[in-house]
This record gives structure tokens, sequence and C-alpha cells, in this order.
């Protein structure tokens, strides 16, 4: 753990410049709109250690699969979200001597991430070897009010000298990924144009064919009478620019400004990128930086009142779970049902911005909760879309007749992962894509979804359920071979008990599910019937007979469900046991030494327990926690959350908090030694669930939202508000009561620990704890 | 299954000239001396399809490994061996048309390779567009009697016309592996030299920094007087060669002769390599051709006279048997310590020229019981020099005190192999290793090698596995968790039957062979214990605890040995119930499908059932090879050879017979349309095992040997040769009698069935069947 970063509630600072934290704070200090994001690389020249990203959401490349040992159903391409040109480039030069950080004297440095307005800004003092000194204020942000829009002041003051200042303002198209699996160059300028001022960088990137075209406008101008410095244009063979050159006197500031377009073949035709891009740049001109930053800060505020947790009495806890917040705000807004989230957003190359099940899993009850429920919606279609390419990819591995496999790690719905053991294995992720429409449903009430979309994902997973059970002759039950469960330390394991929990419980779900649109939508029903081929009655039969015959490894004597088959062959240690110089084991240990081991990665029993809490008595939690918690090594940045959550419900209070602890702050304090690489933007839901379905209790049980609130200590109050089916409603908790009100003046009625309350219009609930 | 060859008893006959066949006739065609061998490459230039492949023993290049997702203690190099600076270059030139199979007419052509004489012969006449035609004999051989010596023999006539011919003789530095990870240059030219008519070229192998000398001798001479033409010597920056011009009338034969010297700094100091090369050349190039062809050829002779099989009957037979003895013997003759069997030998790059535990389970048989025992000797001395390397690769997966665990790949003792699976977990032939140790002594009665060597190895297998076996108190036994068993179409399985039963057989052995060692020589037992640090008492307690509580997987009511814990919870099918379609699996199938099979791609349990076949009950061997052999699907060239033994035992005469069929001329008729990248070497071992144990019965038993003769229908005769102990006796086995003498002479007892005979000096027995 690194802490170099002070506290705040509302901003994220770092108040000098120590090169070695550069590439951290590059991630940490990350910008996004959804529509793109970008590390906190500098704008200017900087020589030293550095990761230039800078991307476009849904923009990949299929990079040609590297492995050792090539297995049959392996992918030959994976697509991976690329580093794209660099839209913020400034070179600025005073005579011979650049700005470069790296090689000059930092006499001062303020770098500031404002989460409440989105805009990184950064303010040092730095002088070259001959004692020049230069005064920078920066300020930058990717515009929320308009998503293909970035802008960057970029201010600039000689402190103790006169000198000619020379800029480059730049778009740069000769980029390349750190990520590339046979060093290949994926982009390839199409072209570069000016109209009147505004530049334009034309890419496209190889194979995919993606084009975008980046417009550039910029201004200069010098001194306290704010003169205009005129540009002149320039091009290179794959970058475009604006060459700036004036005299500029002692104390004089000079305000350099760039405003940048970025738009995408995904949203427009070709041919009409330039204009488009003309059109944003030419409104936006208008405007200037100040107005556009304005309306970029308005739309964060709007975000900001349905998706703030406030936590009085911590500010270390504050400034965490804001920093989750505003990632999570930044990499997803929902807009589009192409997109999903990256395990590291637009925070580095890492993962190559695919989806995981971390969306469904953990992503999505952050998003049913703070925003519209048409946010979730698209993450939900995200997987719809896919399903014709999950049912190819299930027939690659010999499925047949209609049953879908979801990949493991996937852009464009094609499996972008080849280790068996988790491309071909570790499929109870199909699991958590029902389950997600489970969770949407119970949620948001939206039982629309199920008819238009959801019930055909349903049918293809339970299809490929029933055909990877097998009935064991010697079990007299239908069993799951060679699957990896959520913890990846173990593989080919057979019944993984949560893969199977969830394997039956999809399959059940699924006939209820039919159930309710045949009753509902007859005629609907009967076409989806014909869409998906289904045969009811056979196929019905079959999933009943599987899913009331499934065999669930158990061990009577200690009232646990097993994680697999043979799990209790192993040498029973707790993590306790272990030397800390070995840890993290994945670090220390060979695979196989891990493989054997009874260290549990991430919660396994314990995330059917979470999904499904309704479904198991408090005893049965705890009699689970008690003996997996011991033995998790939380290796993945998935893992705390959830026992965190498990352990608010069952009373560990302590347990909860020390477990939230290490996933609110995981990459601010950098525990893992990776947050250079990227940040974790999907477990970052997880801190968020940890306050809310953790220490606030909340929960969805029929039909109604549950809160059943332990505050940490210290904590004096937690504040958040929840989006519930049709009601908004405004939480506060302190040590002794809970305040709730709904801000849609609905009634409704809400369950506070054991007990039911209404909410009336206007009025507020107070309930003494 | 493609024929094209001739079938000879003697000879490997290819009647014309096919481009598509002509990488499988390299491979078939192969010619190797043990310490360096190589494809049947044509001399002359050669424009079509051809992997070049010229293979020195032991000189390796640490490749840097390939990998998609590395997992600790993966090995960060592989060591590969080579493909050479190539010194069979020949280039023919009459005029401007260059002689090239690929751009001629053929018109005539006969490549044979003489098993007998160890020669490789060509004739061909081709004619160039213009209508020019000339005849071609090539002769070469890889001199069994002068290891470092080769020599070429190249007789050109011009058929229908006068020319000029232009011959370039050569040495060519400049070659690449096909087989490269990163496309790296392996070798360096270090430069070239004559002495004399005598030229050099000294190459050295990037990183490990292997020197080699090749020395060249040419001559040539023209017409029927014999004509000798001088030669000029020529060099390049990577080649070195001799120029021949000479004007040659029609039907006049120009033999060009190169004779070549191969020294290596594995031999020899990097300095005297040049010296050694140039004394082998001046002597060999006063004998000549034609008596280092005869000295060579009377190697093989000597050879032959105790590795032949003779089968009357079956020309097929005959001539797949002998290509198999013939393969083995040029891959490995035994003078050096060092080197091993890769499963390609010298007939291609695949595999790296590693060793497997194909030696100690598929080829010790073979050298024990045809050659003298110092062959196979050192065969197990190489793994004695590795023991500090296994010791430290079962450092890296955790082990300590000693334990060893050899590598499942290697050149030089370090692992070469990167699938967790495989290089973690199939940990098997920890046992092999142990149990060729136990089958040398049993086979050749040399004591002395447990004392001097094999103890020290049984200890650090012994001690690897009294930890790699931990106790279960769910089992309440000893259980051996996440292993890969000999049928790899299972990973990380717990309790594979074979690898548990081989481990404990190893610890029991082990204490056996110290009991041996400590009452034959008490000095040398103690001494031993200081060297490995042994604490006897402490450590043969826990050997014996684990070893008499070891868990077996068994199913008692089919009465069989279980291949691993969950077994019967697979889907139980035979191959028979297979699409033909869909074979070979691992081409067809996913690999997780064939994981969760039961299908089984080589002996697992049968293979402990031949190795241990006296501790077995017939019964117990039928119940298993009737349960486990319909669920093979022989998908390693190392399968059937061990399931045609067990099926001769039983009885099963057909099954024998046609499994037998499926590995004594995989290559010759290239099964699976593979033989283009090498021959398997290593399962030819198997063929042979499968007629002298399996069709001839013999094993060995009670220091005694033992046959149990029934010879497949249409064979009329079989005989061959077995060096046991201080024996050699001739075998011949008909339909109705075995006939069995000592060339030796000694006075020994044998038995036939269940009968002993004594055989005493000159007498030959002769027992009735």
């Amino acid at each position: 753990m690194h802490r170099y970063l002070l506290e705040d509630e509302w901003l994220i600072i770092e108040d000098r410049f120590d090169p070695s934290c550069h590439k951290k704070s590059e991630s940490l200090f990350s910008l996004g709109n959804g529509h793109m994001g970008q590390r906190a690389n500098f704008e200017e020249t900087y020589s030293g250690q550095s990761l230039p990203g800078n991307y476009i959401a849904g923009i990949y490349y299929p990079d040609k699969t590297r492995v050792g040992w090539w297995k049959n159903g392996y992918p030959e391409y994976f697509a991976k979200v690329l580093n794209a040109p660099n839209w913020i480039g400034f070179r600025i030069m005073f005579g011979q001597a650049e700005l470069d950080l790296n090689t000059m004297t930092v006499s001062y440095f303020r770098r500031t991430l404002n989460m409440k307005e989105g805009v990184l800004y950064r303010e040092f003092e730095a002088a070259w070897p001959d004692g020049k000194c230069v005064r920078v204020e920066t300020s930058r942000f990717l515009s929320m009010a308009n998503r293909e829009l970035a802008a960057i002041r970029f201010m600039i003051t000689p402190l103790n000298f006169n000198g000619e200042l020379v800029a480059d303002l730049f778009i740069d198209g000769a980029v390349t990924n750190e990520d590339s699996n046979y060093d290949e160059r994926f982009w390839e300028t199409m072209g570069h144009s000016f109209r009147g001022p505004i530049g334009f960088l034309q890419s496209r990137t190889r194979k995919s064919e993606f084009d975008i075209c980046i417009g550039m406008y910029s201004s200069m101008t010098c001194g306290n009478n704010g003169k205009t410095i005129p540009a002149r244009c320039y091009s290179t063979r794959d970058s475009v620019g604006h060459h700036y050159c004036q005299k500029v006197n002692q104390g004089e500031q000079v305000i350099l400004t760039k405003l940048v377009s970025v738009t995408t073949s995904r949203d427009y035709k070709k041919l009409a990128l330039l204009d488009k891009s003309e059109g944003i740049l030419a409104s936006s001109q208008a405007k200037g930086f100040i107005t556009l930053r304005s309306e970029h800060i308005k739309v964060w505020e709007e975000k900001w009142k349905n998706c703030d947790i406030k936590i009085d009495g911590d500010v270390s806890a504050q400034q965490g779970i804001r920093f989750n917040i505003f990632h999570l705000n930044q990499t997803y807004t929902g807009h589009d049902p192409r997109l999903n989230i990256g395990p590291k957003g637009f925070t580095g190359e890492k993962y190559g911005g695919s989806t995981y099940w971390d969306t469904e899993a953990f992503c999505l009850p952050f998003y049913l909760s703070t925003t519209d429920a048409k946010v979730a919606r698209n993450l939900l279609l995200y997987r719809h879309n896919h399903l014709g390419k999950a049912i190819e990819n299930a027939g690659k591995l010999g499925f047949t007749g209609g049953a879908a496999l979801f990949p493991m790690v996937t852009v464009n719905g094609e499996e972008c992962h080849n280790e068996w053991e988790i491309t071909f294995e570790e499929i109870h992720r199909n699991g958590a894509i029902a389950y997600a429409i489970f969770n949407y449903i119970r949620h948001t009430g939206d039982e629309s979804y199920l008819t238009d979309y959801g019930l055909e994902v349903l049918i293809g997973i339970s299809r490929f359920w029933s055909q990877r059970l097998t009935y064991s002759d010697e079990k007299q039950a239908y069993v799951m071979l060679g699957v990896t469960g959520p913890n990846e330390y173990e593989n080919n394991v057979h019944n993984n008990w949560y893969t199977n929990y969830i394997a039956a419980w999809t399959l059940s779900y699924t006939m209820e599910c039919m159930e309710t649109v045949r009753a509902a939508d007859p005629r609907h029903f009967s076409r989806l019937l014909d869409l998906t081929n289904l045969n009811v009655e056979a196929e019905t039969h079959k999933w009943k007979t599987i899913q009331e015959n499934i065999y669930y490894p158990t061990n009577k004597e200690r009232g646990i469900f097993l994680q697999q088959d043979g799990y209790l062959d192993k040498e029973q240690l707790c993590v306790e046991d272990l030397d800390p110089a070995e840890r993290p084991l994945n670090q220390n240990w060979s695979w196989d030494r891990i493989l054997r081991s009874c260290f549990i990665k991430q919660a396994d029993v314990l995330q059917a327990l979470y999904f499904f809490e309704n479904h198991f008595d408090t005893d049965t939690v705890r009699r689970n926690f008690d003996f997996y918690e011991p033995r998790c090594v939380h290796e993945s940045s998935l893992s705390p959350c959830v026992h965190s959550i498990l352990a608010s419900r069952l009373g560990y209070s302590q347990k909860a908090y020390d477990l939230y602890l290490r996933t609110s702050r995981l990459d601010l304090d950098d525990y893992n030694h990776e947050v250079h690489q990227g940040c974790h933007i999907t477990s970052m839901a997880g801190t968020w669930m940890a306050v809310v379905e953790g220490f606030a209790g909340m929960k969805v049980a029929a039909n109604q939202l549950h809160f059943n609130p332990v505050l940490p200590e210290g904590w004096t109050s937690l504040s958040f508000s929840v989006h519930f089916r049709e009601s908004l409603y405004s939480v506060n908790i302190t040590s002794d009561s809970i305040i709730i009100s709904d801000r849609n003046y609905r009634e409704t009625k809400i369950r506070i620990g054991s007990f039911e309350y209404p909410i009336k219009g206007e009025d507020i609930l107070k309930v003494q704890l």
C-alpha cells in the first residue's frame, strides 16, 4: 500500500511531482465520458515513464491470438480496445528549451481531479537548467454534455525571463498499443485536412476498419489584454496541428485553448465524419471553453444528485467511495447498448477493454440504483444483441439446438480469451447473465424486458445447461463435469456447487418466465416459440428433470455446501496459517500448488449465498461463511465486497468493515501495486454494493425494498439515493436512525429490519434503529 | 493412410517422384548415427516443398518461451535441438540450367533406404525443358564406424548432350529453424578457412554457445578414365565450398565425392575443433568412399546380428519392424550419457529433440534386449546427471529437502514445456524414471548401478512423492490431488490410479533398495546418506506410512481400478459409439469436451498393469482391459503397443494383431498424416515391445526370462535375439514350437509358458507349443 495523495471529500490531489508515481496518477486521474476516455497523460512532452492511453468506446482491433499450445476451440483473434490517436498533444518551447517535466526542476506541482466537476486540473512551476522558470496551469475535460467533445486549456507564464514561445498543438495518429501480441500497428492514417482554422485527422483501424475523425480547433491569447495570436496550420504523415510563435514577456500569461471533436463510424457514415466533427467544433468554438466547461459540470451535478454516497465522519472513506462512483460514471453512461464496462474502463489497456461477467454480477446493481432503468437495460441488451454469437460459440464447443454460451471475455460477442480452463470451463458466466435479467426485473419491475428480450436469452442459456449437465449413473443425478467456478484457483473441477446451483436456478427461472410471458401475451409467446424453435413440452420436461435431480456436493457434518467434489480432500488450512511472505499466492506459488491448495481466490459458494440470500436461512449462510471466508485470500478485486456484504448481514461488523477497506481505496492506495496499469473499474461497483447492500443492508425481496443498516464505527451518517421502480428514495442513516423519503412522492411500502413501513407522498419516514 | 512405398524386407523404396510425398520421404529416409542425423533432403538444389533438417545430437538453443497466459513456474527458455549448418549441399549446373527436380521432367526416379547397410541411395533421370537429359545416382551415409564422419557420392551423366558442368559442393551456415518462437537466428558463423583442399566452416549457437566445425573434402572425376578435376576453393559470409568446372561429353559419368567431418565443442575444446575435423578427413580421404562405406556397413551388420527381428510370412510386417529397429539404432547408440532419444529423433524439428518419459517407459526395453547393457545404462545416467536440476525444478514448485521432479520435456535437465496441466501436473514421469532403474537392474542384473547412481535418484523421487501426496481427513488416506496421468485427455484430476500406484511402488522400491545397498556396502550407504542428507528413520517412516495408506480409486461392482476420482460420473460410451467423422477427437472436439468425455488417449490404468503385470492376476488385468480398451481412442502413437501386449497376454490374439498393425507401419503408411514433420521414433520401440513382449510373450520375473508366444496368423516364424544378463539368446518361434539357444553358451534356466527349462552351453532348446 502506498499513499501519496491528499485526502479530500471531492478532490483527488497529488501535491508534488514524483516521477515514480506518474504512471499511477495517469490511471487514477483518468477522465471519461462513456464515449471516450483517457489516462491523465501530460499534454506537453514528457520524456519520463508514461503509459499513453486514449480510448474510444467500442473501437477495437482483432489482434491475432498468441498462444503457447493451441487447443481446439480457441479463437484466432481477440478484439481489444485500442490506444487511439492522441489528441491532447502540446509541444511547448522557449527558444531551444522544451517544456518537459522529466528534464526540469519542479518547484511546485499540484494535480487535482475534481470529481464533482469531472475536470482535471494541473498547476506547476518548473525551471530549466539555465534557471528560466515557467508557471503552467492546465485544465481539461471530456464533455458529459456533448460526448464527442473535449477541451483543454493550457496557460503558461514565464516567471523570470522574456522569450519566444513556440507552441505546437497537435493530433498524432502514430500511436501504438503496449498490449499488442505481434507488435503490429493497429491504426492507419487515412488523411488530414483543414477547413479554415479547423484541422482534421482521419484514421482507420486495420482489419476492423473503424474510421474516426478527430477535429481540432485552437486559439492562443497572450498577456493581460488577451491579444489573439494567429495559428499556422501544419501536417505531417500522421499528424495535424497548429503552430504558434510569439514573444512573451516575463509575467505575461499565454492561454492556449484546444477543442477537440471525436466522431466515429460506429455512429455515422464514414463520409459524414468530417462534417460531423466540424459541426461540433463550430458550435463549441462559439461557446468558448468556460461555457463548455459549465455545461459539462452541470451534467455532473445532475448525476451526483442521484448517485452520490455521502459519508460523514470518515474523509478517507468519503473520498474512496466518490472516486469509485466517479469512475463508474465516466466509464459507462448507458447511452449505447453496444458498449459495456471493461475491467479497466478507460484507464488502461489491460484486459483489452473487454466485457466480463463482472458487469452482470458486480456492476449492474450500481446502475440499477443510481440511474434511470434504461442504463441497466442497455447493459442487458448488450448480451441480447450477442445471443446469435453466443449460440455460435456454444456450437464450436459441440452444443446444438440453440444452446448459448456467452463468451468469458468479449467486445463484439466473440470470445476473446484462450485459456481452456477459463474460456471453455468458466461457464458460470452464463448463470450471471441469466441472474442479471432476474435482478433487473426484480429491481425495475420492467416485465416488458422479459417479453421483448430476456426470455430469448434465458432459453438459450437453459438449453446450454441442459446439455452441459450430464447424467451420472454412479451418482444417480445430473452432474456438471469439468468447470471452473468463480474461484479461479480451481480449474476443471466437477460439480462446482455455485455453478450447479445457478444452472438449476436458471432452468427453473426460465420455466417460470415462460409461464409469465405465456400468460401475459400468448401471441407473443407463440412467436417466441417459433423464433427459438422451442419444443416446450420436451425441452421443459428435460429441464425440470435435470433441475429436480441435480447433484449438489455438500458436507453434512460441517453443514456446508462443498465448493466442488473432493474439496475436503485438500489439506485444510486457513489464510492465517500462511506465511505473509508467500502472499499474494498468485505471485509466489506455482500454479499447481495454488490449484491443490484449499485457498480461494474470490467468493464461490458464497457468491451464490449473496445472489440467492433469500433461499437460505441465516445459519446456513453463517456456517458457510465461517468455513469459506477464512480460506479466501481475496486475490481478486471482486472478492472482498461480496464477503463484506455477507459479513454485514451476519452481524460481523468489524469483518465487514475490514473487508470494505480492501475494496474502497484499492486503487487510490494501490494495494496490489498494479494501479499504473489502470484502475479496477468493475470492482468499484462492488465497493458501492458493500456500502449500500452491506452497511445499509439494502435488498429487494417480494417486490419491496428492504434496509437493515449497521454503520461502521466512526461513520456518523451515510446518505444515498436509490432508484427503485417508480420511486427515487433518499436515504440517510445514522447510528440510531434511518430517514427515507421518496423524491418522486409515491405511495410505497418499505421494510426496515423486519418491519414494513409506508412512505407517502412528501412524507419523510424516520425509523429509530 | 497413404501407401506409396514398395514393400521389401530390407529396403524402403520410393519408385517414382511425387513432389507431394517429398517431405514425407525426407522424414522416412532419414539417416543418423547417434552423433548426428538428417532428413533425406536432396543434395542438389530443390526449389519445391522441403523441410531442411540437419541435426547434431546435444546441440541446442534456449528459445524464448511463447505463452498466451503466463503461470508462475513456467520456464523462461526452452532448449530445442537445432537445424544445423547444411553440409550436404551440391549445386549442379549445365550451362544456365540448374539441376532441380522441381523444374525438370523426371522420367525415372528411385530412392532407396537400405536398412541393412544404413545407406541412402537415389537414382533418377530428368530433363530440362530444352530436352537435355541427365542421369544421376547418389549415395550417402553417416558413418557408424566414425560418428563424426559422413560421405556423399554424387554421379551425374549427361545422356543426350555435351555440356559444361559447373558443380559447387558447399557447407552452408545460413540455416533457420521452422520451429522458432520469435523468428530468431540461432547460429552465427564464426569463420571459414582452408587447409589445403579441405574447407572448414565454424559456427556457434547463440546463447548456448556451442561451437561446431564442419570440414569438407571433395573430389571430382570424369569419364571412364577417371580424370581428376581440380577444385577451386571459395567462401561467402556463411558458407565454404569447392567449385568445379568441366566440359563433359554425352555418356561420360562425373563422380563427385564429398566427405564431411562434424566436430563439436561438446566433445573437444573449441580451439581443437578444426584440427580434429581435419584429422578425421585426412585419414578418411586416404581410405576413400568405398572403404569408408564398407566400414560403415560392417558396423550395421554387427548391430543387426543382435537387434534384428525376422518375421517370415509377412513382408509388410517384416519391413515395418526393421524400419523401426533401424531408426532406433540411428537415433541412439548409447555412447554418450548426455544424449537421449527425442520423439522425432533426427527426422524433424517437432518436439524440439527433447527427452520425454517415452525413453524410460517405451524405449528402454528395446535397448536392454538388443544391445550391451551400457547403452541402457547411459540412458539412466542421463537422468542421474540431471538430478540436481530435478531438485531445483521441484524447488520452483515449492518442494523442499532434496525432492526431485524430473522435467516433462528436457534437453539439459531444465524443463522445456509450459502447459501447467502437463509441466506441473503430469508428474507420473517421475515414476517411470524410478521404474526404469528397476527394469534395468531386473534385466541386466547390474546391482552396481543402484549403489553408484540409482538409489540417489530413487531417494529424490521418493521425497517428491512423499510431499506431493497429502493426507485427506475426509478419506483417511493419502491422496494425490491435481495430476495429469498418461491419459492426457484428463487434466488436473485427483487420484489418478496409475500415478498413485507408481508413487506407492516407488516408495516401497526405494526402501527395498536402501536395504539392498546397506547390506551390500554399508560404507557406501553411509556416504550416500551424507550426500543426500537423508534422515533414514524419519523419512522412511513417512514413506512407509504413506505407502501403506495411499488411496486407490476403485469400483468394486465392476472389479476395476478407477482411472481417477469421479471417472464413472462421466457418460460411459465406447469408441465404437463415436461417429468416425469425429475422429481423431483431438482434431475435432474442443478441449473441454475431450476432458469431460470418458475417452482415453493412451494406456493409463493399463500402463500400470503392463509395468507391474506380476502384481495382478489375469482376471484383474482382463476386467480392466475389457473396461478401458474400448474407451481408448489411441490418439497417442504410444498407445497401441501397450494394449497389444496386454491383449496378447490375455489371449485376445486378433485384437493384439490389430493394435500391432497401428503401430508397426505408423510412419511408413502415414496413418496420422503427419510423417512429413518427422517419424515417431519413441513409439517405434513400442512396436518392438509389441512383438517381443506381446507375440513372443517375453517378460522378466524372479530373475528369469519368460516366453509365452502366440504368433499372429500368417506369420510362419518369428526370430530375434535377446541380451539378458550374461546371456545372449537367439529365439525362433513358429506356430508350434519355440527354439532358444544362448550364443554366450551359459547355463541358465528359462520359462516357457508355465514350465522351466534349462539351457546349457551349446545346446539348443526346442519346446513344442
